[in-house]
């Protein structure tokens, strides 16, 4: 599976100088935007060069090894293609080209075609109709269209979380997203129709990757539902999924896309019950969740203490987290006690009011508090952005989480995006809403909860271990 | 109640020169930031003036009238102040100042002695505990703490929607959050802890004020249960509230909020569905939600048509409709015959799959047919902002929903900051999730159904007058 992420040698099939080519947007990302040092060749009917990348004829006519071909071609002349990658001993394929099996019986005929060519000569395909693969490691992208100034922003700084989406629509709104986060992105795959490479196929690469810490998926339909179980099971890694087709009216929808059969939704339900799978509730809590994982330690019991200057955001919160499983910490009077001769404090009961007016001193006094108390697990700190000292303050809270081992979801009582701002500009973990900081406790307890109770497999591995990048230590 | 909103002459009573003085930003507010034209005192211990505002030691110094008193000064004075304010005839007190119902049985008493106190001289009182009226029409407004940039913002286009709020940290993420959104405020009332005018007076006020289009809440408890349900289902206007306190913790922690008794959350539920109020399910759906109501016309049916570019919002939208109680709507094979000649559209059938390439004449066309067909009642429209000229489209769908009388919840693909900066720009009515933009149809066709429902005591008003400005046409 290396292949597909870190190619010593690559050809796009149907990369030419004709107006509007799409192939071509994938050479000038390799060979103009990129810094990925393999080599890069481009097929088409002319044989030109494209964008710098030496152009055939054929792929046979290409000297030398190639390890993955891209083919970006219409659909009909895609099974030659694959054809003479099997001659010149190409042995991973990614199909961009979509009129496949996602439309109609020609297209299905079609991929039969691919699928058969690709056994005969044991060639691994991915897609047909994706995006292939962006890995932020070696700067290998073959998505086409990919703009400059987004590439520049994905590449510059690989992350640690890495993505399976089935659909490029998904895939732009996720990566944009992610542009104004503390996350970043390590790999990206878009598997389309999954002819051969699926799902599982991946969460099985990831899981083994050193260099992914959380798993995001965006699932159409799951190719082969037992295997899907089995991989999930034993990944040791957060896997959030967004799974489309809930309804009927949403599996038809998403088989017209890019053709699976619709899946019993209970079913998945299921398998992610037994698997430990966070299913997730839309998109955007595919990218702004992962933070709770690589920013944070997890959340190892429900007790939450909240502290607020805004009276209002205390309830809020309550009311939020009892409706997610979790529990408005009981402090005692010795705790109450504490926090009360750190200042100005209105409120010492839990939901804390802190009141207008704190010193940095008083902030670092409170978390020191809250969090080395046995009567607490996790924070919940909704502090208003009056003054920069304030992100100072959260920036400290950070390191005296991992200090003690506990975590907080962040959020400042501002419109979304003037926290997306400042997240972005002082890279401390804000969530946008009350609701995505309860649901970020939640799925961190969920998933120290599956992991705790499937641990007996996981040599070494006790849920902690992704915040702190010990994930591998003691692993063979 | 008008004096709350319009007074001729208001003293501020409290305000004065030391440092960090919160009146005295009430008084720059006024007198420098507004252009609000009544007249403005200031009142304290030496009676000196305010930023340009007149001072005095005492309210009964001040020559002339004075219609509306603002106290922002110890809880403990406040009592006084009040007697002085009768004793000048003064007819209006709002009280900002803390420390009453909500802080212990001493602040218990002192509200006691205010209101007793209000009762012999016949005044209305405002508070305790609040931040008073913003009003954008006449740029009246008595919040402390207001930042100028923001204030020129909200102040320099009103707009018709009217908030009443009870608490100062939602008030401030409301407003900022509608700085980037193409609805504006025309009046916020923070009430405190009601101790006279309540939640109730307020809709009431409200839905007779001729500049409001739809009303906004955020409560953390009910004053008077019958008098809420009788005001409310009286209205004509949609009421969208948001309640803080469904959950035992939820309603404690508000409960030291603002004082309130906790409330019965499944009475207030059901005082909801009597009254045709709208319950929202957070404080970013109080500035979401409104443009459905001020910006398109009314959801009259259940059948939503989506049309995207993205296969994969095709199938999550799909979910997300059912889910909300909508329907796909069902295209003949008529209506797929007309669409399928408008252009290159890769699918026909709801969700419609526009593909990427697309003309101007191929969107008017494709929302002309769906707009005219009775199959469908309203659009939930995807489309990927790859070129300006969707911009323009989206633009032009506007002018067509209002022309069908049918509404479009627009969703564009993005991540939430592009969103808003495109909304802010473009100044067209895009939601920031697909979640949000099926949550506006459905609360759209809640009013609809709702005011239908109770349409006999509203005379000539179908649910149809917010949209085009006709709420007051055939209204005595």
């Amino acid at each position: 599976m290396d292949t597909f992420f870190d190619p010593e040698s690559v050809v796009i099939i149907g990369a030419s100088n004709s107006p509007f080519n799409l192939g071509a947007t994938i050479c000038k990302t390799l060979h103009e935007l990129s810094s990925f040092d393999g080599r890069v060749y481009a097929v088409n009917r002319k044989g030109g060069s494209v964008h710098g990348c030496e152009g055939f004829v054929s792929v046979t006519d290409i000297p030398g090894n190639v390890d993955l071909a891209v083919i970006i071609t219409p659909a009909e002349v895609v099974p030659s293609f694959v054809k003479q990658c099997g001659e010149k001993g190409i042995g991973h394929i990614i199909i961009e080209s979509a009129g496949f099996s996602e439309d109609g019986e020609r297209g299905r005929a079609l991929q039969r075609e691919i699928s058969e060519t690709a056994r005969v000569y044991g060639i691994r395909i991915m897609g047909p109709n994706c995006l292939g693969v962006l890995n932020a490691r070696n700067q290998f992208c073959c998505f086409y269209g990919v703009l400059e100034d987004n590439f520049e922003t994905f590449m510059s700084e690989p992350g640690t979380i890495s993505y399976i989406i089935q659909s490029g629509g998904v895939v732009a709104v996720v990566l944009e997203s992610l542009m104004k986060d503390v996350v970043k992105v390590n790999k990206v795959i878009s598997i389309g129709n999954k002819s051969d490479v699926d799902e599982a196929d991946m969460i099985e690469y990831l899981d083994r990757d050193d260099t992914t810490e959380v798993i995001g998926m965006y699932l159409e339909n799951i190719q082969h539902g037992r295997k899907f179980l089995d991989v999930a099971r034993g990944a040791r890694k957060p896997i959030l999924v967004f799974k489309v087709g809930r309804t009927d009216e949403g599996a038809l929808a998403a088989r017209s896309h890019t053709a699976g059969m619709a899946n019993n939704d209970a079913l998945f339900e299921g398998v992610c019950r037994q698997a430990g799978i966070i299913r997730v509730n839309s998109i955007s809590e595919l990218h702004s969740l992962p933070k709770i994982f690589t920013n944070m330690p997890p959340l190892r019991g429900t007790r939450i203490a909240v502290f607020t200057n805004s009276g209002a955001f205390g309830g809020i919160t309550a009311d939020l987290l009892v409706d997610a499983g979790l529990k408005m910490a009981h402090l005692s009077p010795e705790t109450q006690e504490r926090l009360s001769k750190t200042g100005q404090i209105f409120n010492v009961s839990n939901p804390i009011d802190l009141g207008p007016a704190l010193s940095m001193q008083t902030f670092m006094d409170i978390f020191d508090i809250l969090l080395s108390s046995d009567e607490v697990d996790g924070l919940l700190p909704v502090p208003s952005l009056w003054h920069p000292m304030i992100i100072d303050a959260i920036g400290e809270l950070v390191k005296k989480c991992r200090h003690y081992r506990k975590p907080a979801a962040i959020y400042t009582p501002n419109a979304v995006y003037k926290t997306v701002s400042y997240r972005k500009e002082y890279q401390v973990p804000l969530f946008e809403s009350p609701e995505e900081a309860v649901r970020a406790l939640q799925v961190s307890h969920q998933y120290y909860h599956s992991s705790r109770k499937n641990g007996a497999s996981h040599s070494g591995y006790d849920g902690e271990s992704v915040w702190n990048g010990k994930l591998y230590q003691g692993v063979a």
